[in-house]
């Protein structure tokens, strides 16, 4: 795996079970999946000795994040290594402008209208049709709320000025919506596919900060749909591995989804499938990746919900003193964390919880999130 | 943890989640655990030296197998380690005679009749009691069927020749039972302690092949009954970590079990608690011994059953592509595969199967089972 982050830390677990050998490739020594893996190659993703050096005798590459330069991954297949994702797929994961042109030529896919921003006055053509606010994009690179400015009215200077520093740009419709959804799925180079139920997914300041699975009064319709939806695209991007399609939930049918983004690897709003589905979407990504038939994605409870854990402020109780209390007020809060230093806003980990009531879950998923962030919720 | 076995290596994947840091002492580079942890002590167990280096920074030291000896534990303990299980209570999981010794002190916990072997006039000083057959023991050291005979009479030949090779022994009646079961339970140095879903055990050859849980037909005050007795047990010995009790089921009733065997660590009965109970043993083990509050140990699923894999004769399909068999006929079977050498009979890993109706779920685990461990249960 290309990257050590809390991806590749968690698809460790399910590399053991299925008695595989993760290698990855880490950047730093204190990246969060070199603090567990036994195989760790130094080096950064943009490094093609090193990205050699991970594939050797491996039986695939695949991604903890999509900062790869597909150059190199071209490399690599030409010499005869499985790279799943391939980067002809990778590159719509990368470039927003890409996805966005290749799922235009989709039928049935609700997408915003968007340009590709060459100058000022495309952003305000576009919202001549759409009215305003418009979405500012960087078209590679953004995540977590990075690369995405909400643009009130013209706004010519920020545009320029991003132009001059060589960020490529586009500007999207903003689409009015009731919440964001997410549907996860897997596909492998044999073909076979699979979905896991459609979640919601709640942001806070541009960041995913809570993911409710099932998506509560989703119709049937509805949850078929997107399925369905994100099953097309894998197959239609040629996806091996694991798709995230987020989406915009505009009125609640199946008409209204519009295709946000797209990840191609194992994703925050999948992280509760480690707990919360049979399948977790790390195991069923080297199912994908090594070609296995894939698992069953049903859920292991009626309400699942997780909630990252972001780092507070400096100071306060341990982690460790936070587990404590933590433990002792939810016995059956499921925590991972990263093995991250901790920074305000940072995602060190996140925590899920199941049970028979939505609301319940979400109520002690955030309780527990909070304890392990600050340590004391109700201060 | 002392050893590098399967156990470490699925203790690993617990360790990751809370943020710790699993060093594991391996007394070769290609154990289970030494091939997937990041942090390995090359090393013996009955190295006080390689012991000490384990130690040296660490929150506990705990244990994958019992074969360690007391004396160098206690000298850890000296030097002001913490140690789970502590010294005086492993001795119990170590020696068969001292634990029956210990147990006999406590009231209500049924147990078969006993000697020491001195030579072989005790054992039919017992028989004369219990009648024939009897159970001949290896004091310390046996397990999976090893170190265990069962003499229909007299054998004084054998008896001798044990004794004369320097193995301590101890007879005890041949209990006569329905079916065996296991209670596993866990205990942290605060003294809080919880117990899983007592369950039923399944051994061929005096190997353990199949657990069941929750054990079937089992009364709701044997249940408890049993799960009380593990906690008695751990509390008078003092357990820190998890403590298994082999239990055989003479008559379906509280009153009718008779305790076996203990362990003092993650324990072959519990394997199935990784996807069957929403706290695996594994994590609990870490809570337990790092005196985090424990977690929930309710079941997953209403019926969990897990089956050993057994090395087949050698040859024929890979584990590649018997995996590929496996998941295309068992799409959530939940595989965990140990690392090792195939060799016939030896444990080279294990699968979990849940689902709504037990017998359907013991026909589908043991098929599985037979698909990774032979290629094709059909043949």
């Amino acid at each position: 795996m290309v990257g050590a982050g809390q991806l590749a830390r968690m698809t460790h677990p399910a590399a053991i079970a299925l008695g595989s050998s993760l290698r990855v490739l880490a950047a730093a020594p204190d990246d969060p999946a070199a603090l567990v893996c036994a195989d760790v190659v130094p080096g950064a993703p943009d490094d093609l000795d090193a990205l050699r050096a991970l594939a050797r005798g491996a039986s695939a590459v695949t991604l903890d994040h999509e900062g790869v330069p597909t150059a190199l991954l071209r490399t690599l297949v030409a010499e005869g290594v499985a790279v799943h994702p391939s980067p002809d797929a990778l590159v719509h994961a990368q470039d927003k402008l890409v996805m966005r042109r290749a799922l235009a030529g989709l039928s049935q896919i609700g997408m915003p209208q968007y340009v590709e921003v060459a100058d000022a006055d495309d952003v305000e053509r576009l919202a001549a049709r759409t009215g305003w606010p418009v979405v500012l994009k960087a078209v590679r690179g953004g995540y977590d709320g990075r690369g995405v400015w909400l643009l009130d009215g013209p706004d010519p200077d920020l545009v320029a000025r991003l132009l001059a520093a060589g960020t490529p740009l586009m500007a999207e419709q903003a689409v009015a919506m009731r919440r964001e959804l997410a549907v996860q799925v897997a596909r492998s180079p044999h073909g076979q596919a699979a979905a896991w139920p459609v979640v919601e997914t709640v942001q806070r300041d541009g960041q995913c900060v809570e993911v409710v699975a099932p998506a509560p009064d989703l119709a049937p319709r509805t949850v078929a749909a997107a399925q369905q939806l994100a099953l097309r695209i894998a197959a239609r991007l040629g996806v091996t591995g694991l798709l995230a399609v987020e989406l915009f939930d505009t009125d609640g049918t199946a008409d209204g989804l519009v295709v946000n983004e797209l990840a191609m690897r194992p994703h925050n709003s999948g992280h509760w499938t480690i707990e919360g589905a049979r399948t977790s979407q790390f195991e069923q990504h080297l199912r994908a990746v090594l070609d296995y038939p894939l698992g069953d994605t049903g859920l292991t409870a009626p309400a699942v919900v997780m909630a990252n854990v972001l780092g507070g402020a400096p100071g306060g109780m341990s982690i460790d003193e936070r587990l404590h209390h933590l433990f002792a007020a939810e016995p059956g809060a499921k925590v991972h964390l990263y093995g991250k230093q901790v920074r305000p806003g940072r995602k060190i980990g996140h925590v899920t919880v199941l049970g028979d009531d939505l609301d319940d879950c979400r109520a002690r998923a955030a309780r527990a999130a909070a304890w392990l962030a600050e340590g004391n919720p109700h201060d």
